[in-house]
C-alpha cells in the first residue's frame, strides 16, 4: 500500500512529504493510521549520521488508530486507539524474547525504522507517516483516559526509564535520584513520584528547579554547586541518569547508599570508573534502554491508572524541521510530538 | 605490654622476630594470643610498597585464644577461641557503621595494621605476632567444630566473597560464576555450593579443572578457549570475579543473564566498560571488599553450620619468607596460614 511519509532522501536533505510503500498486511499485522509521533534524539542521530541509512523516514514512538488487521489478529479491531514503540519484531525464541524482553533479543530486535524486516529483508521506515504496519505483538492498546499525543513518548522515552525503575523495585519510600530533566528525565520524575518514591533531581540548570518541583520532585540539586552534591553523599537508593553527553559518574555513585544502583541511560559510549568507588558501599552500575513487551504493557497500564503521560509540545507536521532544530539545541519541554493526522494535506 | 612480632624494619628488609609494644587493655579491649594468621596478598603489597609504612608487622586475618579482657567486656572470657579480621575499629556513628558495615565507614575503618589508632593516634601493627589487642566489637567467636587454622582466612578472603554472595541473594538454584581459583575464589566456590548455587568456575588454567570440581564446582570453563566462553552467554545470575590483575570484564558481563550482577573484587584500579554491554540485559557491575560486623558474624555462623572453612597450607613461622615468595608466584593452594603458637621460641 502507499502512504505519505516525511522522508530524507540523502544525508543532509530535509524531510519532505513523499509517497512510500508499506507492506500489504500479513496474517498477524495491524495497520495503523498514525496520529501522533514523538521526536526522539535517536531521530536526530539518524538524520545527522553521514553514514546512515538513507532514504530515511524517522519516528519510533507513536499513537494512532487501527484501520485494518490481518486475518489471524484477534487483539485489535479497526477504530482501536493503539501505540507502537521502537521495536516491531524480534526472533521470538531466545531467552530474552521468551521473557518479554525483546529489546535485548539475542538476534537484535527489528527497529521501527532503519531495521531489516525479518521476512522480506526490506528496510523498515518510521512513523513520521500517514500509515504504519506492524506485527500485532508490538502494538499496544492506549488507555482511554490518557491524551493520545502525550502517550506517544511513553513508547520509547517512557519505557526506557520505566524498566530500570521497575527492575530496581522503586516503590513507596525509595530515595530516587534523576539526573537531567529532558524527555527521559521528566518522565522518570513523574513515574517515580507516582510510584511513591522520594525524588531528587540533579540538574546543571538553576532555571529548571521550579520545573522539577512542578513535576513533583521533592528536592533539586544544582550540580554545578559541588558542596550541595557532597551533602547528598550516600543519600539515594536508585539513580536514573539521563544525561546524553559523556560525564563523570563518580559524584552520582558517591550519592548512592549501600547497595544502591545507578542506571546510566543517556550516554552509551565507553565509561571509566574507579572500582573502589563501587566497592565502598557495594554500589552497582547498570544501564537499560528501550522496552520489552511486558514492561511496555505494564507502563501503559500504570500510566492509565495514575493518569501519567509525557509533558509535550505538539508540533504541526509542517514545523518538523523547526522542531528538529530546536531539539538539536535541547530547546524542548519536554518532548516534541508531531501531529500527523493531516499529513496527506501537508505541504513540505 | 610486650610481644614478639614478625617485623620488617624498612622497605626491602625481611621479616624478623622483634619485640614490639601492644597497648595496655582499654575497658572494651580483648587481648588475644595469636595462634594462626592467614597470609593475604595485601600483606605482600604492604611489604613490597617502597612508599609504605615501615616498620611493618603484617597479618590481618587471625584466630587465637583470649588471654585477657578489659573491665567492660562481657562477650569474651579467657580461653575463648576467637577470630579478628582486617578491621579493628571505626567511627561507630555513621550510617554504614550503624548498619554493621564498618568496612564502608564514612571516616574509613581502622585497619588491623598500618592503621591509625582512633584514641592514641599510634600506628596499628598486625597479627604476625604473639599477642594482639583489639576492641571487642571486632572480635568474633569461632565455631567449635571448625579447624581454627582454616578459619583464619574466612576473616578477610572469606568475608570479601561472602558479602556479595549474600547481598546478591545467592541461594538454591542461583547460577553462580566464580572467576579465578585462589584464596578468594576457592572460598566463593565452597560457600556458593553450600548455599545451593549451581557453580561455574572460570580459570585460565586447565590444570585447575579437577581442583575446582573437588571443591564442588558443577562446571569449569577454561577462559583461554573463547568458544567455550561464548557458550556461557547469558547463562549466569551472579559472578564473583577474584582476578587480581587488570583484565577485560566484557566476556563476563556477556555471561550474565537479565539483571545479572558481576562483582569485581580482585582488581581495584580503574575499569573501562562499554555502557552498551551493561544495557543489553540490564547487567549490573559492582564491587565489594572486606566485611562488616554483621556479615562477618553471619559467615562464621554459616561456616560452623555447614562445616566450611578455607583450604590452607599451614606454614611454620620460620618459613614465612618462603611462603611470601611462593605467594608472589601464586604458588599456594589456596591460602597460607602461619602457625604462630611458638613465635616466642622462633629464630628468624
Amino acid at each position: 500500500m502507499k502512504t505519505t511519509a516525511l522522508l530524507s532522501p540523502r544525508f543532509g536533505h530535509p524531510l519532505t512529504a513523499t509517497t512510500i510503500d508499506r507492506r500489504e498486511l500479513r496474517d498477524d499485522d495491524v495497520e495503523v493510521r498514525v496520529l501522533y509521533c514523538g521526536i526522539c534524539h535517536t531521530d536526530l542521530h539518524a538524520l545527522d549520521d553521514g553514514n546512515g541509512a538513507f532514504p530515511l523516514v524517522p519516528g519510533h514512538e507513536f499513537v494512532g488508530e487501527v484501520v485494518g488487521v490481518g486475518r489471524s489478529v484477534v487483539g485489535f479491531s479497526p477504530g482501536d486507539r493503539v501505540a507502537v514503540g521502537n521495536i516491531v519484531d524480534s526472533c521470538g525464541t531466545c531467552r530474552m524474547c521468551l521473557r518479554g524482553q525483546e529489546n535485548f533479543c539475542d538476534e537484535f530486535p527489528t527497529l521501527t525504522y532503519g531495521g531489516e524486516d525479518r521476512i522480506d529483508g526490506s528496510r523498515t521506515q518510521g512513523a513520521f507517516a500517514g500509515r504504519y504496519v506492524a506485527k500485532d505483538r508490538f502494538v499496544y492498546h492506549v488507555p482511554a483516559n490518557l491524551d493520545p499525543a502525550s502517550v506517544a513518548p511513553l513508547m520509547c522515552a517512557g519505557v526506557t526509564v520505566w524498566e530500570p525503575l521497575r527492575a530496581a523495585g522503586v516503590t513507596r519510600g525509595t530515595r530516587l535520584g534523576v539526573v537531567g530533566l529532558g524527555g527521559l528525565g521528566h518522565l522518570a520524575v513523574k513515574l517515580g513520584v507516582a510510584l511513591g518514591a522520594d525524588v531528587t533531581v540533579f540538574t546543571t540548570s538553576p532555571a529548571k528547579e521550579a520545573d522539577a518541583r512542578s513535576l513533583g520532585a521533592h528536592s533539586v540539586v544544582v550540580t554545578t554547586n559541588l558542596s550541595t552534591m557532597d551533602a547528598h553523599r550516600s543519600a539515594l537508593d536508585v539513580i536514573i541518569d539521563t544525561v546524553a553527553v559523556e560525564h563523570d559518574l563518580a559524584p552520582y555513585i558517591a550519592a548512592l547508599d549501600l547497595d544502591g544502583i545507578l542506571y546510566s541511560l543517556g550516554h552509551l559510549g565507553p565509561v571509566t570508573i574507579q572500582t573502589l568507588d563501587l566497592l565502598i558501599g557495594r554500589k552497582r552500575l547498570s544501564s537499560a534502554g528501550s522496552g520489552g513487551h511486558d514492561y511496555t504493557q505494564d507502563l501503559l497500564d500504570f500510566g492509565g491508572s495514575n493518569g501519567i503521560a509525557a509533558d509535550i509540545e505538539l508540533v504541526p507536521v509542517e514545523d518538523v524541521t523547526v522542531a528538529l532544530d530546536r531539539l538539536r539545541a535541547n530547546d524542548v519541554r519536554y518532548r516534541f510530538v508531531l501531529g500527523l493526522r493531516d499529513i496527506d494535506a501537508a505541504t513540505l
